[in-house]
C-alpha cells in the first residue's frame, strides 16, 4: 500500500486540537482510498522554546526535508514568547527554506455558513507570495530607546520571486474562471510595487487567455467587501496576501474556515499545510476550536500528494457537515463533534 | 467678518465636481454662521503635468503655505500619468511638507445608507500616520530589466513620528469611547513593527484611562468585518491606515462616504482636507460622482478652522439628505441633486 511520510507540527494553543482532528479525518479518507499516512509528530512550539531556548532544534529544517509533506497547526503564544521570536524561529523559516513560494488560500462560503456580508456570492483563490517581499526580515534600529530612534524595515523583491508567483497565479486562473487580479500599491511604493506591476504586464503577455486587472491593496480590500463576485484569482505580495486572506477568511464566516497550502511547486522540498488562523491561546483548552480550516488544509495536502479523490472526499465531508449546521457558528459545537460529523460523512 | 483663505486643488477626474459641490455647501454654511471663505483655485493635476511636465510648479508648496487650509479633490489619472509620478508630485509631498502627520478618517454609517455588512453597528475613527513609514519613498532597483533584477523599498519609522501619531490617537480616544487599537504586523516585521508596539506601550502609560489593544493588520482587517462594534479609535501606520480606511469606506457603503483630514496638529502649516476616494476617471464626466465624502471632508475643515457650529450644520445637512434617500445608492442621483439637497437642508 502506498504510504506518505507526514511531519506533524501541532505547535501552540489550539494547534494541537485541530491537528488531532485533521489527522483523524485524513486517516479515515486514506483508508477509504487505499493509501496510508505515516505521521511523525514534532513538539516544536513555544513550550519547546521555554524548555530549549529555540523554537525547533538546529537541525529542524534538515529533519523536515525527508518528509513528503508537513501539516502544521498554529505557532505563537505572545504572552509567553514574542511573536517576532516564535514565528521567525519556526513558521517563517520553513516557508523560506523549502521555497514554498506559493501560498494558496481558497475563500468561499461553505454550505450552511452565513458570512458577515449581505451578498452571498464569494469564491476566490488568493495566491500569496510566501518567501520574500515585506517579510524579508531585513532591517534594523539605531539610537535605541532614545528620542532619536529610527527603525527601518526593507521589503526586497526579486524578479525571480515576483515572476514565479505570478506565473503560478496565471496557471491557477486557467483552471478557474480565467480572471487574475494583481494587487500592489504602486501609487505610493514606487520601487517595489512599480516593479511588481511591470513584471505582471510582462508575464500577462504569455497568458492572453487570462483577463488581468491591477488593483491597489486599499481598493482591493474595499472590493472584497463590496464586489467579491467580480474576483477570481487574486495574486499578492507576502504582506498584502496576508491581509487579504484574513479578510477573505472573515468574509467566509471566520478564521475557522480558512485553509492554506504553502506550496513548493517544483517539489524539490516538502510543502506545508496549515490553517490561516493562529493559536488562539484564549480558547486553547476549551475544546471548541473549529477544526474545519485545518481539515480543509489537510485535504489540500492530499491533493498535493496526488490523492485528489481522497481530497475531494474530505471537502465533500466538510460540506456535508456544515450543510447540516455542524460547525457553522463559533463555539456552538465542540471540536470533537465537528470532527465526528466529518468522519461520519466520509463513511 | 471673519474670513479664511482656502486653497482649492480640484485635481483630476471627479475631483473638480466634488470640490465644486463642497465649495457651494461650505459657502452656504459660512453665510449661515457669519464668516467668509476666500478661495483660490489651483489647476494642479495630470492636465497640468501634461502641459508643464510637473504636477505643480516648483514653488507650489511655498504658495500653499500662506493659506489657512487646503481642500483637495483627487489626484491621479493612471492612463495618462503613472500614479507613482502624479501622487509623488502633488498629494504626498503636501502631506509631508506641511507635516500633516495625523490623517483622520471617520467611518460610520450615515442614515439611509445600507452598508455591505449584515450588522449595522459601525462607528470608528481611523488615525493614520501620514508622513513616514511605508510611504517614505526610500528604495531602489538594480539589474533593471534582467532576470537578476532586485527592487527594495524601505519603510522608515522614527520615534518622533510614531510617538506623535499615537499621542494624537490617544487624545482622540479620550473624546470618544475611550478605546484605542494600535495596528502593526510585529509578528512578521520585527524591526519596524516591534518598534511601533514598544512605543505604543510607552505612550499608553500616559493614558491609563484609555483601554489599549494591539492587533496585527490581518486580524484587524478581519475584525472590521466581523466585529466592528468592538472598535473605537484605530491607529495605524501610513500603509496600514490606507488599507483599513478603504475597508472602512467599503463598510460605510462605499468610497463616496469616506472623509479625510490631513492634520498638522501644531498648526505651523496648513492642513489639507480631501475625500478618501480617487479621481475615478471612468465616471469623470457623467455628473454622478457622490460629493458626500468631499463635503464631509469640508466639514472637517470648518471644524479645524474653529467653526465647529458650521461644521456640525454641514454634517447634519448631509444626514438629512441621506435620511431622505438622497445619495444613498451609487449613480442614483446626480452630483448636483445631492449637493442641492444638502444645501437645502442647511437653509
Ligand atoms: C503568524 C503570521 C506570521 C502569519 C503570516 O503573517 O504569514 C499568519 O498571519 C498567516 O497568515 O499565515
Ligand atoms: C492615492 C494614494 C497615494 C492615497 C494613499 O495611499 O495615501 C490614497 O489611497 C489615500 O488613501 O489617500
Amino acid at each position: 500500500m502506498k504510504s506518505y511520510k507526514i511531519a506533524l507540527i501541532p505547535g501552540d494553543g489550539i494547534g494541537t486540537a485541530v491537528i488531532d482532528a485533521t489527522w483523524q479525518v485524513l486517516n479515515k479518507a486514506a483508508a477509504g482510498a487505499g493509501f496510508a499516512l505515516d505521521g511523525t509528530s514534532f513538539p516544536w512550539s513555544c513550550d519547546f522554546y521555554e524548555k530549549t531556548g529555540a523554537m525547533m532544534p538546529p537541525d529542524g529544517i534538515e529533519t523536515l526535508r525527508g518528509f513528503d509533506a508537513i501539516l502544521l497547526g498554529a505557532v505563537g503564544w505572545p504572552k509567553r514568547v514574542p511573536d517576532s521570536v516564535s514565528l521567525h524561529g519556526l513558521l517563517l523559516p520553513i516557508r523560506k527554506a523549502f521555497v514554498q513560494y506559493a501560498n494558496i488560500r481558497p475563500h468561499r462560503l461553505l454550505p450552511g455558513v452565513e458570512g458577515p456580508l449581505r451578498a452571498s456570492a464569494f469564491d476566490i483563490l488568493c495566491i500569496r507570495e510566501n518567501t520574500e517581499g515585506e517579510y524579508s526580515g531585513a532591517g534594523g534600529r539605531i539610537h535605541n530607546g532614545t528620542g532619536d530612534e529610527v527603525a527601518v524595515e526593507t521589503a526586497i523583491f526579486t524578479r525571480k520571486g515576483v515572476e514565479r508567483i505570478l506565473r503560478f497565479g496565471f496557471e491557477q486562473a486557467r483552471k478557474r474562471r480565467g480572471k487574475l487580479a494583481s494587487v500592489t500599491k504602486s501609487n505610493a511604493q514606487k520601487y517595489s510595487m512599480v516593479f511588481w506591476d511591470e513584471v505582471t504586464a510582462q508575464v500577462a503577455a504569455d497568458y492572453p487567455d487570462i483577463e488581468v486587472a491591477n488593483y491597489h491593496i486599499d481598493a482591493m480590500a474595499a472590493r472584497m467587501v463590496m464586489a467579491p463576485e467580480s474576483l477570481d484569482v487574486v495574486v499578492a505580495s507576502n504582506l498584502f496576501g496576508d491581509i487579504l486572506t484574513d479578510l477573505g477568511a472573515a468574509i467566509q464566516g471566520g478564521l475557522g474556515y480558512a485553509a492554506s497550502a504553502n506550496i513548493n511547486p517544483e517539489r524539490n522540498a516538502p510543502s506545508m499545510f496549515e490553517p490561516v488562523h493562529g493559536s488562539a491561546p484564549d480558547i486553547a483548552h476549551l475544546g471548541i476550536a473549529n477544526p474545519i480550516a485545518a481539515i480543509w488544509s489537510g485535504a489540500m495536502m492530499l491533493d498535493h500528494l496526488g490523492e485528489s479523490r481522497a481530497a475531494a472526499a474530505v471537502i465533500s465531508a466538510i460540506e456535508a457537515a456544515t450543510a447540516r449546521g455542524i460547525g457553522t457558528k463559533p463555539g456552538q459545537h465542540k471540536t470533537t463533534e465537528i470532527t465526528g460529523a466529518i468522519v461520519a460523512a466520509l463513511a
